[in-house]
């Protein structure tokens, strides 16, 4: 199993990082698991601006040349970890942002008339695993479970990709936010699973 | 009545280009609106990026120089107006990551160690005007209203901005999708709001 994790958080003095560092632990101690890339995109200075207009068609995004290297890793990656902070109930825009050129028609999903398209990344599966100031339930009961239904399924379930796997870890702003309890959990679930 | 357009799409052939301007012709029509400024975030080449380290740190993001006339902006508005494409069922990523810089702790808000802030931005009003395609109903049945939640109550209300009146037009790929009505409702309610 090929797996791709993409850190997306300003810099590494943070929980977020953290939870990437017990990731790639635990995955290494995995044998199921053949070879790891990281994509930090922050480090990477990724564009998070879809620009498109009349010279630079939309269309046409599904093969721009700038985000080769990219659409490999995601067609490589049999396994996709997202790494990230909640701000505003939702993931930040440098995630989005990437989303946002990276998902194109003609390289994740085909339109076919319907009201669902194809999706073109079927076989692979997701993992997100996301931390916040405030309560675990706050996303849960306050904001309807936004976060996940827009991960889950306006975006993987669109483009095919399934099961997702999500790890929401509130309280992260409070000493006693159990903090090196959730790392562990991390660590281990990365170090056992089969696919 | 002071209004702030925000104008987010990367080009001006397209659908919310034609509700932007409908809202200024209304507006313009309309004496409760005294002043109207509009921010175009693709022409004004804002990077969405939020970043903070050891140096740029986030308590201080509420002061940064950078972004004070965007603060300017909005402690002006009495009426805050978003016209946006949504994409994989929320806004693009140059908005959010407008949301991630501007609406920071000590100007959007102030922490009072209990689950909600104070809001900051009381007083002020929003009304969000937002087009896909797909069907009209899919944000709400099969989404759960998510870009909604997120706006109205992880957003909006967690700084005192209330009510939020939004739009949702869906359909906007389809020759029969009643464009000229939608944009025709569009240009009566700002003729004619009161507040």
């Amino acid at each position: 199993m090929n797996m791709l994790v993409i850190y997306i958080h300003p810099n590494h003095q943070s929980l977020s990082y953290a939870f990437l560092q017990q990731v790639l632990r635990g995955s290494r101690e995995n044998s199921n698991i053949t070879d790891i890339q990281v994509l930090d995109l922050y480090e990477e200075h990724f564009n998070p601006v879809l620009v498109f207009n009349e010279t630079k068609r939309r269309r046409d995004m599904h093969a721009d040349p700038a985000l080769q290297k990219y659409r490999e890793q995601l067609i490589w990656a049999d396994k996709i970890v997202l790494v990230y902070p909640i701000w505003w109930g939702r993931p930040p825009a440098m995630l989005l942002g990437y989303i946002d050129q990276m998902f194109a028609s003609g390289f994740a999903y085909r339109d076919k008339g319907g009201l669902l398209p194809e999706g073109l990344l079927k076989g692979k599966s997701a993992v997100c695993i996301s931390s916040m100031q405030g309560p675990t339930h706050y996303p849960l009961f306050f904001l309807n479970n936004a976060h996940k239904i827009l991960m889950k399924r306006a975006l993987f379930g669109y483009v095919g990709i399934k099961p997702v796997k999500f790890f929401e870890f509130g309280n992260m702003e409070s000493k006693n936010g159990r903090q090196s309890e959730k790392l562990e959990k991390i660590y281990r679930y990365f170090k056992t699973i089969a696919r």
